[in-house]
């Protein structure tokens, strides 16, 4: 976390704020959701010919908690960390690349700044003590208490008055190996299942990543007190800020969308804990990531793109943002049969 | 077809045009995809990270033959035209509402004015003699020669000077079903596997709707000569201009984005002539319309988006643009490892 963040919250933050918050959720708004679909019936189109555009606007209006919805400043937050586990040879690339990124983003120079510039979205970058990685999982917790209430608290600032829709994503050099040690502790299966590629990685490389996976949740599984303690101990400092930022979100009602496997996990630590936590958040596209679509099925979510995409940077979630606006436009925009005097069904 | 156009064209119009111009379809632009090859592996992300936004920056530097692509002025095409089948009772709209809708598209209260405005494409709406629908084609042939090489040629004046890239939709009521001729008398089948619920038709109408394709392609598959026959005797005045659009896109070096199932059968036309002829053409969306599926997995196309749309008039082109163009902006504008100086792979 940021030296700012930790001078702030102080280093007794502890995990019941984000539990007690996680017994508080808000519903979606029913009122809202009735008025999205009362003018979806009647705009010049057969019922339903607009498919998931449709449901989009609806879904827009119920976690905004206004009809119609509007996407006035629509934010890509990206939250970058180091991980202890990157020493273990799980990545295709040296720990320093996060911090290169995060001076390409800053930059404009990746490829997450040119889907902002398509989409019109602001990029805000969180940069996450990137000198300080986590401890290497396998040997100890990633994070004390504090540095993962911290963290959380952290992503929770994201959501700032004025966002009306957050796109998560993040970047850290092995953290596609965090995400998946944390899903298999949460959901179970194997290492096999939640490991993948990530950057790049095959052969040996692919054989110590699943490995790492295997020996992290040996090592921690018979101790983990609940999905927040999992976080803790196999996690990383962005995908919790990422857990805060969902959670802030759905007390601001700021509809999320998620970008791609380490920040759906980092949300499915949230499902753990309650399976509606989620409810106002989309996935943005199906990556090429193995563990992706097993966690999808899992949360109940059918991603809005599949692209063959694995590069996280809130890149998958920039470019669905674009269906989503698309969606929120046609909803507001389109005439009704009665102002465009178009005749309806014949029966 | 328009008056102008007909007059141009004279009535001696005939399909040996358009025949001739199926013996000379330009190729890919090889050096320009090279470019894109080469360019692309520099990109500041792991390679193949971005998923199919590489392939397509690459097709459309290698359809544009120019690298890096430009998408300056994408178009929107939508054909309207009338079907003599309508009073079959096919549809669930009375035929008017083709006329009514191209109003309405001209007022911009459709959702292809909205999914324009929000990918900044031009859009033109090009209205096919609505008061002169096809012949029933399960009377006789749905037109004349001239009739379809005429509609061939209108279509092709959609590809204007400056177009750089080319979405091509269709407006008609009772198209789904001339379409689900066309496609069962080019690629066999029962009339089932290619007839849906179009604007929603089901039970009787639905029923009603499989007999007239049934028949149509009862009473002319013996006597059909060649697929530009077919679509002669089956098809649509906005069919044929679509069929002849995407030809002289080909010619023109602009590539295309099909929509939905009417327009994705109409460019089977060329398919069924040259299996090459579609290489140029990127599939929008997987339309709900059942019969979609079967097609594109006929002509080895997998569209970009899945997104249970029906509506047709170009909607889901119109939001596959969204994704082109951040393809393109994507190769074009993100830094190299060297411009970002971020590390490559470490070994």
């Amino acid at each position: 976390m940021s030296a700012e963040s930790e001078a702030e919250r102080g280093p007794e933050a502890d995990l019941d704020e984000i539990r007690g918050l996680m017994r508080a959720l808000p519903g979606p708004d029913a009122g809202s959701a009735e008025k999205a679909r009362a003018r979806e019936a009647q705009l010049t189109k057969p019922a339903g010919a607009l498919g998931r555009l449709e449901a989009l606007a609806e879904w827009a209006a119920a976690w905004q908690g206004r009809h119609p919805a509007k996407l006035d400043r629509p934010r890509v937050a990206v939250f970058a960390a180091n991980h202890g586990i990157a020493a273990r040879g799980v990545s295709a690339y040296p720990p320093e690349v996060t911090a290169q990124m995060v001076a390409n983003f800053q930059r404009g120079g990746a490829a997450v700044n040119q889907l902002c510039l398509a989409h019109d979205a602001e990029l805000r970058v969180y940069e996450m003590a990137l000198d300080h990685p986590t401890n290497d999982f396998t040997a100890e917790p990633a994070m004390g208490e504090a540095d993962v209430a911290t963290a959380l608290a952290y992503g929770m600032m994201a959501v700032e008055e004025g966002v009306d829709l957050l796109c998560l994503g993040e970047m850290g050099i092995g953290n596609s190996t965090s995400a998946a040690a944390l899903a298999h502790a949460l959901f179970g299966g194997t290492a096999e299942d939640w490991t993948g590629p990530g950057t790049g990685v095959a052969g040996e490389a692919l054989a110590a990543k699943v490995k790492a996976v295997a020996d992290g949740v040996a090592r921690h599984g018979a101790e983990i007190a609940d999905p927040f303690d999992a976080l803790r101990r196999l996690g990383g400092l962005e995908l919790a800020a990422i857990a805060g930022a969902v959670v802030a979100a759905r007390m601001g009602r700021v509809p999320v969308i998620l970008d791609g496997y380490a920040a759906t996990v980092a949300a499915s630590v949230l499902y753990a804990v309650d399976e509606t936590a989620l409810d106002h958040c989309l996935v943005a596209h199906r990556s090429a990531e193995p563990g992706h679509s097993r966690l999808m099925e899992r949360l109940g979510k059918r991603p809005l793109l599949d692209l063959d995409m694995r590069l996280g940077e809130g890149s998958g979630a920039a470019l669905a943002l674009g269906i989503v606006k698309s969606a929120v436009l046609c909803h507001a925009g389109m005439a009704t049969f009665e102002e465009a005097a178009v005749s309806g069904p014949a029966d």
